[in-house]
């Protein structure tokens, strides 16, 4: 089938720009001498997991127990669950344990002395703090001693290492902001597992991770594994804030004009805010993208000036800029939408439309979503 | 099971708040003498859709096709699928009016030309701007009359009237001025109608619509039915703008505390942007509730002041007020989200937690979600 010829809307998948993308991390995960683990949060399909990974014991991280659950099923025997445990999870993530090495992530030394006390046994990282200042201990802090103690008193449950996240890396504009964000971000992580290991705890695993991070470290020494996940599929907020270019977006919404008004050169689409999400991220930056970027079904890239204004449930407004005309664009006209952020739009689809270098949709994988 | 002993994040539903919500609009309609025929785009559930109607054939509205096929199959046999029609979608529409009454709508000539030649017979409205200036036709332009002629002029389709919906109602922030739309709305449909009768078309159903206009109208003379849908579940915005009643809200997001920061009396939530998501329809408000307000799950409206104050995927962020101290909320505290815009919040889930008077949890009813 052609890709013009799908229902609408449709969340379709370039595979080409895909494994681009999978491969360009892998040769600078190489670069840098760190294992690649990539945070599958945004693509939750277990075919991109398996392209975006390497080596026998492939290692991914995930943001819910049912990604855990889902790729667990799917052969993965290496997953971080990287949103802090809570004590009535522990339950649900010793049974994935079962069947795949599942490492959990804590900031907090009451979870800590339930973690220990558990029935069953337990990998956990501790969360630092980057200077995010979203979750974490700071590596300098007392806590952080503190939970690795009590994490390992009843020698049931084992320390995997320390990770961190520098989720302020998105606040950068620039490559120099995003250097210097990457190198808190490491020596965060190795002053941690530094003063851990000065207390006798072996720290097998440090890992950091971000795209914007991972894309512009200089280095990262002392590190073991970087955690980037948004780079496989890519949006307009990566493309403006430079991790990607509007060509290595991978992922867009294949929508059709259903309605056009001639006086006021506006298009109405059917997709709206839940084909594509209500984030408006690119809204803080210089490259406002308004609900996303509209492109021909046969062009790689968006055509200049064509947001999408507004968006209703099922509706999406598209104010032409005076060069186009509604007239050319007849209701039934298909278009792409590219996203402000993929994260959020490509949770509302059940699966991706995947289509090669012909436009011709040539596989359909399902995605995981949810959280039961 | 309790309703603090679910799994987070879940939706969950207060049986007794739904059946209060849908009964008021139920003797709203009767006051109002005209049919309800609920929008279900927002609640998307076929025992929703069940408690909100009435009588041996219950009309509904939907907003996909997806939803149009859910219902038929639960055996609603008068479907209004309120999205203009394409023309590549009318063989799936063929098919499900094999099995239900569906009507679809249009604005568009060349539509209408579409459906007259298509090997299978519609019913079709006209839809009608009233005001918002999204889709639809006006009621006094040359077009409406067209579109009839075209529609009808094979015979093999047929005209199911005029259909209008006051989406410029959510930018009221009074009663006077929702009134006022309410008339507008009423008045447009009723002259679209009254314009093709003159022309000697059956108009058998004028159908108007928002949540708003159906509290506020004074009257629907000349209108058959009306189309409400927010007001099942109820949420911030509409308690903002004064529809319902923060104890009217009957859907709300169950989750737990994972992490806090003492220091600066931070909570952190397993609820973030999908779980919540990142609708901010309160913000041009006098009542911006951040991404949500939060209840403890025992207390029947949000705490004064707590609000999300930031969302990241997975992840939300409580910057709590000096009255409260985040000491008295230990990491696997669960709470309840009041979200800003339930349509977009709901979309995230596949089910609801429906819990009694008692907060125990006594039936799961699923929804329909996606296009496919």
């Amino acid at each position: 089938m052609e890709l013009g010829s799908l229902s609408t809307p449709s969340l379709v998948l370039s595979r080409t720009v895909l494994e681009q993308n999978a491969e360009r991390m892998k040769s600078r995960a190489a670069d840098l001498n760190v294992q690649l683990r990539p945070h599958v949060k945004t693509a939750k399909c277990r075919q991109i997991a398996k392209l975006a990974t390497t080596g026998n014991t492939p290692s991914i991280t995930v943001s819910t127990l049912t990604e855990a659950e889902y790729f667990a099923d799917a052969g993965f025997q290496d997953i971080v669950y990287a949103v802090c445990i809570t004590p009535d999870k522990l339950d649900r993530a010793a049974s994935i344990a079962k069947h795949t090495q599942l490492h959990l992530i804590t900031d907090c030394l009451s979870v800590a002395d339930d973690v220990a006390n558990h029935s069953s046994s337990h990998r956990v990282f501790i969360e630092i703090d980057c200077g995010e200042h979203r979750t974490g201990v700071l590596p300098e802090s007392d806590e952080l001693l503190q939970i690795a103690e009590r994490l390992t008193k009843t020698q049931r449950s084992r320390l995997s290492g320390v990770l961190t996240h520098a989720g302020h890396s998105y606040a950068c504009r620039n490559e120099h902001a995003m250097r210097a964000i990457a190198e808190e971000e490491r020596a965060a992580a190795v002053l941690a597992a530094e003063r851990l290991r000065a207390e006798g705890y072996e720290v097998p695993i440090v890992s950091v991770g971000s795209t914007p991070t991972a894309c512009f470290a200089e280095h990262l020494q002392g590190v073991t594994e970087m955690r980037p996940g948004v780079y496989l599929l890519g949006d307009l907020f990566q493309a403006g804030i430079g991790t990607c270019g509007l060509e290595d977006i991978a992922a867009t919404v294949l929508t059709s004009v259903i309605s056009r008004n001639l006086q006021t050169n506006t298009l109405v689409i059917d997709a709206g805010g839940l084909a594509l999400s209500k984030d408006r991220s690119t809204q803080s930056t210089d490259f406002d993208a308004g609900f996303g970027r509209v492109a021909r079904i046969d062009e790689g890239t968006p055509m200049d000036g064509v947001f999408i204004h507004e968006v209703h449930q099922e509706h999406g407004l598209i104010r032409l800029p005076e060069h186009l005309n509604a007239f050319d664009f007849p209701v039934g006209t298909r278009l792409r939408v590219y996203p402000n952020h993929i994260c959020m739009t490509a949770a509302m689809y059940s699966h991706y439309e995947v289509y090669g270098t012909s436009l011709q949709i040539t596989e359909r994988w399902p995605r995981t979503n949810g959280w039961t």
